[in-house]
């Protein structure tokens, strides 16, 4: 933890029940997935989403969202979402990568969310013929890259909109742990119940150290799931010390507490930063209208972050920055 | 540590030294591989190597070798190797998918080594015109898939083919340290030296968790190394913690140690086989003649292992195994 | 020909002189692109536009498009294009599939014109690292999908950004003949000599049967065109039939004649369009505001053609269809 | 027509009733495949089958080998291939190109038949693991690589084996008229009734210009095929010329006539190759022993052909060279 480092939660610290079950996990056992933490997800999850899931474990969110849409798609067809979306911005092409091929097809929003009826103009406007790329997928990400929500009914907007048109609907849940944390809800609430067919759960950025789960909700991924995490050179064959992670982020609840934490400390920087927010701080993430020369004083007092365009910063708080923690940015942005 | 789990090195523990590291790791840096400590590897493996290396950790062996090849080959070329190289048979195609369909193109060989003068007359034989795939790079494996280690002078009758063809060569080196303990010579000796390109420096094996070097001989690995790994969902945001496990495993020599002792273990058990060997035990992994009544026999003493084909096993120590931890099965091999 | 007919130079008759020339091919020759004609296209373009140009015939524009920009792009990187480009729109994701995932990255513009500024602007806003796709081409549409003749001038201030970032330029010459008929200028004006470093040159809307030209400017396309044309299945063993067709509109300016006589009908069908143009008319092509009513009454006198949206229409001329033969067509839309 | 010309059927001439046709089908029609003609294959191959077919032209062999190939495979599993299979050979990757990454996995075979019992073994050698790639599709090539022609029993046993392990079966029909002229069955008894799932018909050496057809029995062939038709650049705007020489070549069994003189030329020097063929001649190739001396005498007389490694020559007759046409080349043989 540090009370000056808001850059990005991705490279806060692994929480010690992480470390230690990394530790646990230190014996021999089945290489690859065959080992006992590895096969004990499916049932950890599925106690979790009050659902039967089916789980595999990965070591990156890029790869998550990558191996979830490439089995939802095929090389010739195209996957909607945000203009500003993880996938569509920040992976360097992954999910085309894994997916053969696939169109990443951009759509604009508010705080970072794509509008039912947005959507479902976009989709009547693609003409049903060869010529034109047809997508397969939609992609939605909770927390939004703006740090926003998805309610369950927002999202069953979306989802009307996938099965109606015949598409599959992927969450990118790399903070999805304070989505859940802020609404207070179900797991189940904002996944499965609301229409998401598999969801990409980060574990990473709240206190693991490289553990993300693919989550596919009542039933099977089917084939291609498994071929793709090794074709993609992810099978690591000590895989047990990424199940431990994950499972040591879900016992008693460790990634609803991490994720509380890291909310509650953003929200106590919400506080001193009224009339500055771009956006309602719902999760981890503020985007705050600061002045280069604002931005400059908070920086010569030792704080990192990053500009968000002219104007703008975005402040990100990790799980081991709680309110406390925050204490000294929350009063230097109030002294600006 | 067992003195009974003999089917792989892949599912070692980790050496202890190497958890520490990694528990040293876990303070607030620069995500990605901005930290110092991914920062320090090319400098790292300069020293070793006695060159100039340019290095990319990345967490599995499969990654390791696929984005070395996608760098050497375009999506329409080939890359020669043994017909059993585990690029050919057992990585799902890996390096296809990472080259974007570059052609795989095995040559048989003795202990898994293709011969200098088969290779060039397969070379020889293939059309040069856009009809046939022609090929880019050659891979071997060191040690080998049978347990060889390659001489200098071998590798260096491969790079000369590969140079008088335009040819980059790879060494998959998953088992390397095996093969630099058992012949006593300088890591350059067997690499760069004698015409190696690039190296996939396998560490998980040898008591790592999950860290891999891609090492550039000589200078740059050039565009898209980098990209390949985050395309392919393998820049950890937390990337320190392989890092770690890299510069913890060449501290003093600790690769070269656990090496030795893995293969000192197997030499204890190549001495209880005399009659059985199928081929020369200098790495860690010993290939015997066994009846299935004596294999039925050994795992009924507990031990395990994999069958090679009819009459066959294989048997695979590990770093944590030496020549007094394989005493038990030593002896049950003896008593047979 | 008809009189009725404009949803698409795309289906238009063949020239008599080009099926002549292909019943003239029809000797024994040898096989696939060692016949004479196919060798003899560099020279013939090479004349065309004044410099050495580097020639491969291709039956679709698709083809062309994809297999030019796979060789200016690597899997990872981009290509910014209009927003509406055919590349961008109509291809079923081509370029990325020959590229092996390159990513298209769309522009606004005016009159599917891309504009040098803002070009800059979106190079200037991708952050230099290997999270987000870097653009390595940029292509744009001579005649525009939107009916306008790129100018030399506009073209280098494209071509000047391009180089300033290191991108290649493409041009999509699916209509280069009406946009050099209109312009009156140098094949040579509006391509090599204002920046263009390979050429799309279309034939088959223009009186060919399946003839494109990929032409690469100053020298070779080098390694992976003929790869890619092969391996996507487009070499042809009796090439000889396709050279024959871009031999015989070379002839004689037959190319030329063709794109004038259709741009003299289109613009006898503009002349009749006073206050419905959308844009001004310099090719082939006429966008023009059209109520649900008027659009059919048009048709129900028979003529035939693509609605553009609401309120609006598509008309095309093609090269069998001169100034007279638009005259009905021009006479109802007068009428209306 | 040519008496000295036997290194290729795919130069040969284009027969005129085809040169007919594709001069008829010069009028305004619908473009890409939405013209009578291309609408008519269906109806047309399923009397010709005895069964429901759904077809799809396509200018090369390469592009329906490899599009039915991408529909049957996903990128990450195999195709089994004879070892010297064009497939394999000689379309520069094309299959692997078009299924995103599929795996050729090659096997010996007699007279270019693999052989079932070897398939089989070869299937049960894989491991059912993520490690291993997984075959999905078999492909045999009817009339072989060596002249050869199926027999309906031997596609039987292949196809047993294909149904036993869900395997979908491919015929490379390059030759297919030769096979089925040299078998004088019915088409239906070397295709769908043995078990063929897909079939590439060849027609270009046979007599057409640059027209294949790809061939699905019983039923559709899916999502994927026309999408990847578009996506290769396949989709010929001016489609209806293709079809019309699909068309021509099923009038009044034009495809059997000319594969009928083909095979009858290839007979008649077989007559006069006693001693030196090293396979039997079935359809229209010969395969014969040539000492380089010989050789180079039958080349001093004007006749072309390709060696065949040392030693031996291939001699392949066109459709439009019978047993009248190859009598020069069959005396020089007998006067050798």
């Amino acid at each position: 933890m540090t009370a000056t480092r808001f850059f990005s939660d991705n490279a806060a610290t692994v929480h010690p029940l992480v470390m230690e079950a990394m530790a646990r996990a230190n014996i021999v056992d089945t290489a690859y997935d065959g080992d006992a933490l590895s096969q004990s997800l499916d049932t950890a999850f599925s106690a979790l989403f009050e659902t039967a899931c089916e789980v595999v474990w990965i070591p990156t969110g890029t790869a998550a969202n990558s191996i979830i849409l490439a089995h939802f798609v095929r090389p010739w067809q195209g996957i909607l979402c945000y203009e500003e979306a993880h996938i569509e911005v920040d992976e360097c092409g992954a999910p085309t990568f894994y997916s053969g091929g696939a169109k990443l097809m951009p759509l604009p929003g508010q705080g970072a969310k794509i509008d039912a009826e947005a959507l479902k103009a976009r989709i009547a406007g693609i003409r049903k013929d060869v010529h034109q790329v047809q997508p397969a997928a939609i992609s939605i990400t909770n927390a939004t890259e703006y740090g926003l929500a998805w309610r369950p009914e927002e999202i069953g907007a979306i989802s009307e909109v996938a099965r109606s048109s015949g598409l599959k609907l992927h969450m990118d849940g790399a903070r999805f742990a304070n989505a859940v944390a802020f609404l207070g809800c179900s797991p189940a609430d904002v996944t499965w119940r609301a229409g998401v067919d598999a969801l990409s759960f980060g574990f990473t950025k709240n206190g693991a150290m490289m553990a993300e789960a693919i989550v596919f909700f009542g039933g099977s991924g089917g084939a291609g799931v498994r071929e793709l995490k090794k074709r993609g050179g992810h099978l690591l064959s000590k895989g047990r010390f990424v199940a431990a992670q994950i499972r040591a982020m879900l016992a008693d609840d460790l990634w609803l507490d991490n994720a509380r934490a890291a909310n509650a400390g953003a929200a106590a920087l919400a506080a001193a930063c009224r009339g500055r927010l771009m956006y309602p701080v719902e999760a981890n993430e503020l985007f705050v209208r600061l002045s280069a020369a604002e931005a400059a004083q908070l920086r010569s007092a030792g704080f990192d972050f990053y500009d968000w365009g002219d104007g703008a910063a975005r402040l990100v708080v990790s799980w081991d920055q709680d309110a406390q923690a925050v204490a000294p940015l929350a009063a230097a942005l109030l002294a600006l």
